[in-house]
């Protein structure tokens, strides 16, 4: 365990001050030891106090460092400002790193959202990238978007008691308001995926994005700043259960996701580079594909474009 | 132009023997700098006789060597022996290869099949791997295995007279016997494709591998020997076109590749890791995927597997 996690927990654990003597049996190292790891979290944000009684934290950044997550120490990478944390994640899963890696940054600088769009990723933020490894056909991988969205919305529903939904193809809304994108990257080889990168972006405390009239934030909907990293924990959690369980068969992910879904039994118009197409949507197929009803009553699949409710 | 490319040329119009001093004029550089490149065209197996009237084409080996293949030079890479013409395409496509670059081998120590089988790769074989870039969404990529299966069954059909057809999902085969196997690989950012690499292996002059006893080769079939080369320059060609061409377009694809489908119709099962299904398979959708008619009269999509005709 790394001792930051201890001194932190024992910080946290309710007491005002906690001895110096404390701390170096509890992690048996010198109190000069103590001392320097007290340091190192100063240097990054933890205001800690220290009085002749011994330490207390004055104030605990709302900063995903790895340590912050018992037992994903490993496999969590934290980044101030980074280009992007999809190309991070990239390098690394090309380089074989291991199933539910994560990459978090505090900023993007050049934030990629789908169809090669930026993502806004102003200072306060969630933005993260997950490599999952599963070998499955690339065909299946679109279940591995919609399963991240609805369990994001699924847990801004349970821990956050807010009305959230999925909007086809992968965003996140409360109250038809935007509060998250995903998108997906991945490889294949010889008709495997190799990896599957899903990145993702959650306005929490950030200023919603300028060019996003329709955007809301965590922050605002609950009318006070909320823990990036607590809901970091729980989302990942939540996520690897989901993905490991028996309900990650197709008929389950989708039917849950259609349950969230505020697309189902809309007008839509789907906009792609081809052109637009305008109907109902009546269904999502098994693919992840949406299932429009057109004027004519005719049935047309549409695999991807973006998806407006009229 | 390679000066190997007009010598070849001159030397293969017909007459007995070119003089050296012809070449050289046609090349404009010295003899003794024509007698360089015909040595190594000798050091890499045409056997090229050298007489005081001049030079004279014995035999001409059938290797792709690039500059076999005139307006290709500069993307066709070719290799005697290599582990997997996936493996190296894979590292170029990822270092930016141009759109159309071709990696091919006259053997292979470690050649892939679909679904992380190993595809036998013996001398006399025809083995391939393509590097194709067009930024389409993931979900549309299986159109260009579907594109190239059709077009090398259109190939056989049309340049070699046979009655060439696929079967669900990338075989080609010839009087219900394999003759090429086709897979993919491919990398996705944001949503977008980066690149499809398709890996295509055809039987030509190859003894068929001893484990796939239902496989047949064009030599076979034709009663002699096929070249290679000039199979692989008809149907590179053909492909460029076809995928270049407005009839890329789902409904063409997928039409032209239900006509030349003995999948269509057949009662088949389809067996995956996750287990079996049988049918009768009435249809591909516009994802490629095979629909099938069960039992209870039900329809059930097929994204992946493999395919057996019962």
């Amino acid at each position: 365990m790394d001792p930051k996690q201890t001194i932190l927990s024992m910080l946290r654990a309710g007491r005002d001050v906690v001895s110096g003597s404390e701390l170096s049996r509890a992690l048996d190292v010198s109190r000069v030891s103590v001392w320097k790891h007290v340091h190192r979290l100063r240097q990054v944000g933890y205001e800690i106090e220290a009085t002749p009684k011994g330490y207390r934290l004055v104030t605990d950044p709302d900063i995903p460092f790895a340590w912050e997550f018992p037992g994903r120490e490993a496999t969590i990478h934290h980044f101030q400002r980074i280009e992007s944390t999809m190309e991070q994640a990239r390098g690394m899963a090309r380089s074989g790193c291991p199933h539910f890696t994560v990459v978090v940054a505090d900023q993007q600088s050049a934030g990629r959202g789908r169809l090669n769009r930026s993502w806004h990723s102003a200072a306060g933020g969630l933005y993260f990238t997950i490599v999952l490894r599963r070998r499955i056909p690339p065909a299946l991988s679109p279940r591995l978007n919609l399963c991240t969205s609805l369990v994001l919305a699924d847990t801004l529903r349970r821990d956050y008691d807010l009305p959230a939904a999925v909007k086809w193809p992968n965003d996140v809304l409360v109250d038809e308001r935007k509060i998250a994108g995903i998108l997906a990257e991945m490889e294949a080889e010889a008709d495997r995926v190799s990896y599957v990168n899903i990145g993702v972006g959650v306005n929490v405390n950030n200023d919603p994005p300028p060019q996003e009239p329709g955007a809301v934030t965590l922050r605002r909907l609950m009318g006070k700043p909320v823990s990036r990293k607590q809901l970091l924990a729980v989302f990942l959690d939540r996520l690897e259960a989901r993905l490991a369980s028996d309900s990650m068969d197709m008929e389950s992910v989708i039917g849950t996701w259609k349950s969230l879904s505020i697309t189902i039994g809309r007008q839509v118009k789907i906009v792609t580079l081809q052109g637009e197409t305008q109907g109902r949507a009546v269904d999502v197929d098994s693919n992840g594909s949406l299932i429009l009803e057109l004027a004519d009553g005719s049935l047309k699949t549409v695999l991807y474009g973006d998806c407006f409710h009229v």
